[in-house]
């Protein structure tokens, strides 16, 4: 298989698929305008890949997976437009354009955050979207979500890297802020789509390990990014993790074992998807790319 | 059947519950500590009341609604500790004590009312919580829920509001933004309630005509508080909305006609309550109740 072209087309029907889950209507003015401009600021859009990926493992079909997939990157979005607020991170530039709060002022980006989160919660409920799928299963994998962006996930991440900032780096601490605030989301991406797919116990469990090696992984590469990749290319600034004193895995073991630890950690992943089957490949292969961009 | 001790004793079960869905952990730092100390600041509760008596209008029990009255009580919280926020309203008492942004800054109220919000998700979504309940009845009554806070309901509100400060006040525009800001969540309190206990379709359509005139009253009533109540009694300033410039409904009617609609609101409300039957006598009662408050 070729992975690009994989992806690029994962991304393209999940674009498709967000703009028929959210589409422009004028009538809902600036919160709606708001929450767009971010969801279509030109994302990789890996959460709901991981999700699509995960059906596609365990043997199932990634269609009927598409609204969770879709409520993963309103997630993951709203996530991103609270982090840059003046009040936490403090970002002018995203994805190469200017932040959400920038163009819309701080009160209505907390408002287009929170609607992006909530209206990830109307889609992972939606009958029409839903399907035939079973409904324990769909609660499953919406509690599988929720509790990965809530108290015992992303945003206790974001809660901890805010206390921790200019504190004494140590591994354990970074490690437990990046398993919580970007680990759990992308594990609960690909467990969500096992379990909607019907995935066996034993099945969800093996993409639960996948998602965890993955997701730690994806943090490395990305603090391994802001320390030596490009700010053009990014369309972000880099080394901005150095000016604000924010605890990454690169600052406190040095850049060479944070990459040999990301390397560990995708070979790990891989095995671990091609040990679920044929349908696991896009997984394998998605994993070894994450390092692969640090290259 | 007497209201007072009926709603203290459900505020009470709702604490309870509350406590045990939210309990103190002290692992969990600070996050928690900021969503406990604005879920326990001596709310009146009436969410969670009006889930449990809308299960109750429709010959259900109150008991198995109870994990969906605590969700709806963390999504009002959330609710107001974002409309605290500088960026908001700006305010610096709620309830009598500080707001949560005075106390634990900006950043961690924006989490703390993100965690507020994604942890009710979790406990609609949770196995252990909706025990036996037929999990189309818990999806559906969630997503009632979610739409209500959302893009359809009470952010959009919160949006149309933040726009709508200084511009000429229009009666058409104050029923738009109160039936989203604070109607749509009474609303959906009470349906969520009677769908999860098997309401009958046109019970529940009965529900929803009852929650559209109380939600719209519940917010005249807070109208007039904030405009003729006891600052001291209420436990935050009045005479703020003036101050704002905030468009109220006595604001472009005048105190008098707001507060003849309040009543013709809550006496229909309470005609179709008591025509649901007899278990629907509390949703009667506190209907006249909301307009009692303003006397």
């Amino acid at each position: 298989m070729d992975l690009k072209s994989y992806l690029e087309q994962a991304r393209q029907r999940v674009d498709a698929a967000l703009e028929r889950y959210l589409p422009a209507d004028t009538g809902s003015g600036t919160l709606l305008e708001a929450m767009r401009y971010s969801l279509f600021a030109g994302g990789k859009r890996l959460r709901p890949i991981l999700c699509l990926a995960g059906a596609e493992a365990v043997g199932g079909e990634s269609g009927p997976v598409m609204f969770c997939a879709c409520a993963l990157e309103m997630i993951h979005t709203y996530s991103l437009v609270h982090d840059d607020l003046p009040a936490m991170d403090d970002d002018d530039l995203r994805r190469g354009v200017p932040t959400n709060h920038t163009v819309y002022g701080d009160g209505m980006a907390v408002l287009a955050g929170d609607a992006l989160l909530t209206e990830a919660m109307v889609l992972l409920t939606d009958p029409a979207a839903y399907g035939g799928l079973d409904p324990v299963k769909v609660l499953a994998a919406a509690r599988t979500v929720m509790r990965a962006a809530g108290l015992q996930g992303m945003v206790m991440g974001q809660a901890a890297d805010l206390e921790a900032e200019n504190q004494e780096p140590e591994l354990a601490t970074v490690q437990f802020i990046h398993s919580l605030k970007t680990g759990a989301l992308l594990t609960a991406s690909v467990v969500s789509g096992g379990i909607l797919a019907g995935g066996e116990p034993e099945q969800v469990a093996g993409l639960r390990r996948y998602g965890r090696r993955v997701g730690l992984a994806f943090q490395i590469a990305d603090d391994l990014l802001d320390l030596e990749g490009d700010a053009q290319r990014l369309g972000k600034a880099t080394g901005m993790d150095a000016t604000r004193g924010k605890m990454t895995y690169p600052g406190v073991v040095g850049p060479g074992p944070a990459r040999e630890t990301g390397w560990r950690l995708v070979d790990e992943a891989a095995a671990i998807a091609e040990a679920l089957g044929p349908g696991a490949e896009p997984l394998a292969r998605l994993a070894r790319y994450i390092m692969e961009r640090t290259n």
